[in-house]
């Protein structure tokens, strides 16, 4: 897992390099088909992936966009009518039946499937008609690092190239992600966790999938009840179990998400609850510590340098807690859901 | 919040008495309306009533459904295009500004709005072009219960009304929801959690939104750090942090649901988890107790009275635990986020 995260910005420049062509081509298909509404299909980090492609394509392309519950297709039966829908299953390994069962029930409703993952010649990749390869190389450590980061920068340049969009924004991505890696950020906030059970991951728009995964990297390596939730709806009721005992991380980007979430980090000091922020620094009045993000990364391709340092702290934390963030209890690399 | 569990069989009863004839005209404006998919908009409580309808909508209306992330429309100023969209938002208090300012967007984005609230004279009411009242009556616990269910059953009869139903399957609820509060199953349980810190909820398909109220139940009222998986999501990493110290409580119904579920309940009992079920006998085998659900309850609607043992043991366990579980500390009835 190490390993896996500092190969990122070489991962991120492959893509970069030789993902592009491919990307734009699909792009191109997905303009033609001219797509009144996007379905989006994964599970665990693919899930987040899929949220980030979500948030995208909903402010960039102006266009409605769904998470799907795969069981309403492969276990209720239901046939949607899909003829104007575009479909994208995110899957690192391509393997899990139920998302190529779902992803082939879509096909077989008419809409545009295409597969997102780390395997060209998987089950998945089989049962769509357009396939982007995320190119993140083999991930060994079950917990998703380096194809997470590779699965947003391909979700990024899939939505840029359909926008009409030339990438040059994500061309410095690999030295931000270089730098945030140099920093060690997240590995020097492990030791003020080192005992704790229950922590809160918070953020809005954008940054909410770095919530999310960053909660699920924390659950699978350290064991830690991590609860992701966006910060408004954090203020819909569970504000009421944060005290002094259960810390906080709050996602504050430069950008509308940071803006979003400073009130309810402002009611958070106000109850004395434990902050650590990662951003902005205008963002971190009321923390007790701020990993810095490199200044002048734009909000829409922050989330694939964000989650970084909580990589960083589920790796650390959990080799100080004597577990292996390699080989997580009960877990296999390729889930296997019905 | 004690007073509001045990008002629910007579608010399911005038929901069905009053409000079934106003529900089919508004049905009847939909089918007119002929929308080509359908977006949720809630936040809390109102999200997993919305969720509940996700399900329902794609099984039995065979149409695409996507929740909304209110925040692309609000802050980020998307416009999308919504002209063959229908676009329901729940709000018990129909008062939460970024909901309303979302679906007067989502109106002029050429959207059908309906509201669905508990307040007809609200904001919210105010903007939406059609408005399905749930008629729960004034709920003044901060931790919602009988607005909950009510909601739940206000979207069903919707639901089954659009797909040209005669609601006969709901008319035997407020019965079956008087027996699972008669027999008290979640106050019989709240001594055997009276010390934890961590929950796991899980269920799936039509019992997965009562994973995720049941959890913020808990959370709200009795600060606990309790986390829902869908159980496919579960196995795709959370598995991990489960050990006999964190104990599961799985919703497994008859039907589908509880079918799917079974494989994970499996699981969970190789590695010792603690479990407790809710719904069918079937699938108790693995669990150290059980709250069973009257039996012959149809699938869809299960979900209207599955929650009401997690309301019980989130009243009765914050009531030990010293805490008031009418007014969870630093939470306003009606919560204000932009």
């Amino acid at each position: 897992m190490a390993a896996e995260i500092e190969e990122q910005p070489l991962a991120l420049s492959r893509l970069l390099d030789r993902g592009l062509e491919p990307i734009r081509a699909i792009a191109d298909q997905i303009r033609e088909f001219d797509p009144q509404m996007v379905l989006l299909c994964g599970r665990g980090t693919s899930d987040h992936a899929a949220l980030y492609f979500k948030y995208l394509l909903e402010i960039k392309q102006q266009i409605p966009v769904g998470l799907v519950s795969p069981s309403t297709l492969t276990s209720y039966n239901a046939q949607p009518k899909l003829a104007r829908v575009l479909w994208v299953t995110v899957s690192q390994s391509g393997g899990s039946p139920d998302l190529v069962d779902a992803t082939a029930a879509a096909r077989s409703c008419g809409a545009l499937t295409v597969a997102v993952s780390n395997a060209s010649d998987s089950p998945l990749a089989a049962v769509a008609e357009l396939n982007v390869e995320i190119m993140a190389g083999p991930e060994k450590a079950v917990a998703a690092t380096k194809s997470y980061t590779s699965q947003l920068l391909a979700l990024y340049l899939l939505a840029d190239a359909w926008a009409g969009g030339d990438a040059s924004v994500a061309k410095t991505l690999p030295l931000f992600a270089q730098q945030v890696i140099d920093a060690k950020g997240g590995a020097r906030i492990a030791s003020r966790y080192r005992f704790v059970e229950k922590i809160v991951i918070t953020a809005r728009g954008y940054a909410y999938p770095t919530a999310r995964e960053g909660a699920l990297k924390l659950i699978e390596t350290c064991y830690l009840s991590a609860h992701p939730f966006s910060s408004a709806d954090l203020m819909h009721g569970p504000l009421a179990m944060i005290d002094h005992s259960h810390p906080v991380i709050a996602i504050a980007p430069e950008g509308i998400g940071g803006e979003l979430i400073q009130p309810v980090l402002d009611r958070l000091a106000d109850q004395d609850a434990d902050i650590v922020v990662i951003g902005s620094s205008a963002h971190a009045s009321g923390a007790a510590d701020l990993i810095e993000l490199p200044v002048g990364i734009p909000e829409e391709i922050s989330p694939i340098v964000q989650i970084i340092p909580l990589q960083q702290l589920a790796q650390v934390m959990a080799v100080a807690r004597g577990y292996d963030p390699d080989a997580p209890r009960g877990l296999l690399k390729v889930t296997e859901t019905h």
